[in-house]
């Protein structure tokens, strides 16, 4: 297993990534990203283990809803690894379906999966195309490129062309794993498309967007300037992708087979992570309830119940989905795709609402609240704690920092990517509404209303 | 154990029932209360067993998650069982905290469950008083009988007058289990009493009412035409309850308990009945959408998700109170307080906008189609025929039947009564807020909010 | 102008309606039709006058927004006139649309006009198809009658064949007012037909349905037992439409004109319903939570006002369509297009909340309160007396009044017409929504937006 | 009148204030403020008159609702001229009321009014106090200054103490204008008071905090980068305010007098605020969905229906608003409070569910855009240029340009600032929807309930 410090080194390794319009030479350094390359490296020497064959605890397979329910904790409280976690179990849920295409796919997939344990590296999901003209199909788009694909194939490999958009993490994993963003149709064939490349292939560009603040004190941004994970635009330009990491190279009958199994993984930890920022904003409430001397009034306690059985809603959807997990032929076990997924609609849909509620608790010194810097300027501290204070043991400190605390989570640029990324991922809400229906039992539903209505079954 | 017609003919007792302003000679014949009595009786006639010291499934103690999913299944598929249910496991549950009041509360509660499990007898919640002005406490009520009292003690027994609210299935049941409505405070001892006297105890008048359909065509009820549960008003006046079936007198501390235990066993029914009234509104949605010819229309399909992700939310919330339930010193398991309560709350605060969804999809039919007697008059039968039918294998009668029964179970008396009942039971939707939030870890949520502030906790 | 006494004999002219499978002889006296024949007979006595030249006020032309804005008061304030005004003003709106198809056209729309006013008739809107497969048009269905249609033409005029659904007061107008149910395309010019023929027409059949209640005692109804208004399915079986009664024939370019003009009208006087309606829950929260001892409650005060909001905006929709009324040639004034269709689809959706809100505040009662005949029994009204009242100045009788006002409007038969109505007239939410947004000025927000973002308009 | 240059000049004048922990030395050069100086002085430039005696238009008193449709015209298009507006009316709507307590503060205000017109000043609306713990009122705060009061009187003026926060525009006015927050207790009177001062009394400390971003790329931010106003929390640490510019001092019972006329105003202001953003989202909206491709898209179409429902409804209820204006004694008109009210608290409570559709139209590229620098830079020109255009006429640059606008507007700095302060200008949604329903007119609509209901109102 790798420690922080060798993770940090392997990032050096010469990827080309831009941020704001400029090449980043070190990611490790760069502000903007270092402080994602060290929340993973964090997690790396939080995990470390110098046994022989040791390897981080998300390269476990889950045989059990209790293997499934300690690995969502292991996710929950370490650092970025939902995306490497979601593809490592992708690849092997998807194995007997890529197999049906051709064994070889299915063997190269548990191989990968073996390296990248043994290696312990960290993988992108890489998936969304450009998409072009969302009306139109990736074969039917005025530039071919609009949807990454197959330029050519050599006995080397295959070259491929495209770009991907919204790829969490790009600038500080090793791996950046492939796959067609849906079902491609008869003629689509270079489109059908999966693979794996490390992030500094010749030909691989990333242009990366971050919340992190740039700049700015980071005392104002108490979560976004500790943690943050870049996303980038990565481009493939002719990149060459050797044969034993090609998973799938042509055969449209499989083409969405990976992304529909990384999509429950991902969805999976999505639920997780809204149900813990759901927590933490019923706590902020809280806090900030009490600090304004306001805890007791009817209509807050009202809201902060409101909040409080959204974040458990939310839970209770990633129970059950552990609960009715079920299994592979291999006996490797995934969550309810039912449960996961009505989970995710409903998280995603109400997540503005507990919003407004912080909001409507809070009160507008989320956006007025001095800064740190407004504190030490020793012309103004004495006015700030003398006006910023509510009562005996409520210092203007504490509070300022609670203030400080919802603006970055909720009402600044890090808001704002929580607000787009919980509707965007999982396909934004129409895609998780209907993959949400697409598992329930309609026509169980559907024979207690015949029976209901006193309509015979056998008359259908 | 019982048989359907041992239990009717049980019921022939001289139970003091009215409805609509007369008196009710015999309620298995009465129209109104005859179709609960014979839902009843149709349950005991599933479960009977002529073996010897065999009883029905649910006086069975469940002694772990798997029991109590078990449970809930037989509740689900079976009649009527769910007060007697709750009204035995909550006597069981509060046991350990009446004996702290006195130790002979919590034997002859134990004693009382046993007798009804050997009698098979069915049970109601007597709990809801009549408050008066709810601005006042029992005691400060200009009439002290409008919450229910003790007027006089003798070597006998308790004496009690007193009325009881919104008693679901009065009329049909052997016992009425009466307990406190809230906790009573010092000085308001005579409101802390709780005991069991059976359905035609002198001095007991039942007043009810019924959604059942009185007098019309039974045809255009599908539902409430054959299943219907009455309520009643339960006075008690100068009721005498012998001391083996008082289970709390007086002792104020404990007056809370038994609501408290019964509250959780009829939420947790209460999201079980939720769960299943949300599949078949499903599943009416889908019917009339694919009668109509509607079912592939993109608006159509997304309400449809809609309701059946609501259908899954409240059923999550179910699963997770299973998963994680909690065991009493004398093992016995109980469902989580949070995630049962959570449910109760968002499955009654989201039940009308599914209404709203059904109505939407079925058209203004589900109120004017024609009823089965216009269908069975020649001079129409062919004109309904021809114009309600839409398609090939859709004819007129299967698809009124279907608007028949949205309306029954929607837009009519039985609707009326789901509407209201939904968000009534368990106290209201702000009770229900703030229970589900008295089992929310605050503490943990306040902690992560400090944490993410960067306010150190010693600083507390 | 009539009395009332001469409309209700006029409706004893053999007209062929139906009830619960029985036909009507005589419909101002058969339970059920009656009592919304007395209430059209009220409105009549009310405006009536003995004055030569003397017509009802809706059949005054509005010349200004402060006519209309007059005009919608005397429609809150009467009798059943709703249908006929916008019937009448849809005509004549229509006419210079339909003059293009044929000046007759117009003309014979006028003439009719003038005929209804000078005779006092109360008209039915006739517009909703039997439909069969939504998913097919009209010409498409297996059976051709599914739309209403020409099936002959001769010298005398049309013959017509087909049924018209949900046809509100039917059994107790003079006239129906026929006119397609949509846009008809090339090749189906015998749907695209508009006419109007008497109630007793030799061919027309109604079907009724009634949410009045039969039967049973009337004070358990304290709106629905008074005022109450039959829908009906309407069957044309070669029906003869004299030449000067027909309004279009054939030309499918004009045939959504009368169904939109007719919208347009019918959805105003909607929003004044509803905005009436939201006026009287919101008294019946406030009067309920007094006689509870609730009014205090800051959360019960709380819904009441956001109760008090929507029944404002409902309003406020009903002003500005009304301040921004617009002008056609012929100097006659029609409502804002936009603000009438936001304000319907707002009204319409978020009613159901306000019902929940209701029924939170009222408590079970709602469902449960006994009848007027139980409080007459002279076994009970001791009882009744006692335990229903709450307060010095609140007893039993006036509260039961209350839970049975809110059960009546909100909680039995006519509460599921209200609920499933206010959805489906202005056909349906998904309808009203994209109505309205046509009306909306797109390209005016879209300007705003590229101005916004930095991009020249030119550049497009 | 001014000139924009003359007004910017005449910001240098010694004034204290602070960004982000030091002092600035002249707002109108300083990034995070210019931007906020510039933005008035185009205001100024563009109703610039030299005629002798012209005054801009919101300094002209509303005698009839036509002028306040005029008014709200000018708000509309131009600069950050609503808290003048609102001062100035707010002062003259609250004469009479303050003449109760002394004539001298009419006449005080008006001169001042006449003052301000003459100088073509800018006023802040200074209202909010620091508050301490909002459970205690002011004489009980263990700190007195917790609300701002009077601390000496002599013959010169009032020396006051405290501070004021969430004060947009400060440090770019010419006055503070301060009030009371709330209604004042008997024995309150030091707080009980009202003036006027210039924004560089000595004294006077602002602490500002600005959403314009602060050395990014201004591309980036297309709207906040060039349209931003800061906030500032006022401190006033023993400032002397001359006796004529006291409007209130000691008088309780007027306390709320002019906090109340300014609420009006304002959150008139507020609602053609909200409705214009609202426009600006639809815009946004439909120009994103038409570059995606999905303009075409059932459920897409739909959202932007929603969204324009939105935007029409919080018009109507300043259509409303307007068309039912009041008049003082003097002859000027106001809004009416209860359509003002009402549009409020719907425009704050629905804003996040218009977001939310925004968000869900948009897709992930909101977030994840590449920025103009990017676009910039010659090796990601090409890449950027072929992968973020989507079709013929939509290039990557106007693409682009778009989701920085719903970034900017919605994701980002200025989005969090508008939906906080959507929710708690007008004193958060618990405050806005009481002053809605103390408009409403409960007593009708209790009237209404009580006739449906059969209870005779003489029975009261």
């Amino acid at each position: 297993m790798k420690t922080g410090a060798e993770y940090l080194s392997s990032l050096r390794d010469g990827r080309s990534v831009y941020l704001q319009g400029t090449k980043v030479e070190d990611v490790t350094t760069h502000p903007g990203l270092r402080e994602a390359a060290e929340w993973v490296a964090d997690g790396y020497d939080r995990f470390h283990s110098g046994e022989a064959g040791a390897f981080h605890p998300m390269y476990e397979l889950p045989r059990s809803a209790e293997d499934l329910r300690r690995r969502m904790r292991v996710l929950e409280e370490s650092d970025f690894t939902a995306s490497t976690s979601a593809v490592g179990l992708a690849l092997l849920t998807a194995a007997p379906s890529l197999a049906k295409a051709d064994p070889v796919y299915a063997l190269r997939a548990k191989d990968y999966f073996e390296h990248a344990r043994a290696e312990d590296l960290r993988m992108a999901e890489v998936i969304t195309d450009a998409k072009g003209n969302r009306a139109l199909p990736p074969s039917a788009q005025d530039d071919p490129d609009l949807y990454l694909r197959v330029v050519e194939r050599s006995s080397e490999g295959l070259v491929v062309s495209g770009a991907k958009f919204h790829i969490t993490g790009g600038p500080v994993v090793h791996e950046l794993v492939v796959m067609p963003t849906k079902r491609m149709k008869a003629g689509e064939g270079d489109y059908a498309v999966a693979f794996a490349v490390p992030a500094n292939a010749p030909g691989v560009t990333m242009i990366s967007t971050s919340y992190a603040p740039k700049g700015d004190d980071v005392r104002h941004y108490p979560v976004s300037g500790r943690f943050s994970m870049p996303e980038a635009m990565v481009v493939f330009d002719r990149v060459l992708v050797p044969w034993d990491r090609v998973f799938l190279d042509g055969e449209v009958a499989q083409s969405a087979v990976l992304a529909h199994s990384l999509g429950l993984w991902e969805r999976l930890s999505g639920i997780a992570d809204m149900a813990h920022l759901a927590d933490l904003l019923v706590g902020a409430a809280q806090l900030v309830a009490e600090y304004n001397g306001t805890a007791g009034i009817a209509h807050i306690r009202e809201k902060i119940a409101e909040m409080a059985i959204y974040a458990t809603m939310v839970r209770a959807s990633l129970e059950a989905a552990l609960t009715h997990s079920e299994e592979t032929e291999d006996g490797m076990v995934f969550p309810s795709e039912l449960f996961t997924n009505a989970g995710k609609f409903y998280g995603a849909s109400e997540y503005h609402l507990m919003v407004r509620h912080l909001h409507d608790i809070a009160g507008a010194s989320v956006i007025t609240a001095p800064t740190m810097a407004d504190f030490d300027n020793p012309d103004l501290n004495g006015y700030i704690s003398k006006y910023l204070r509510t009562m005996e043991g409520v210092d203007a400190e504490r509070r300022m920092r609670v203030f400080h605390l919802i603006r970055d989570l909720t009402a600044d640029a890090l808001g704002g990517w929580h607000q787009v990324a919980n509707i965007q991922s999982g396909g934004g809400l129409f895609a998780q509404r209907l993959v949400a229906k697409n598992h329930y039992d309609i026509d169980h539903a559907r024979g207690l209303a015949m029976e209901a209505a006193g309509i015979a079954k056998g008359g259908e």
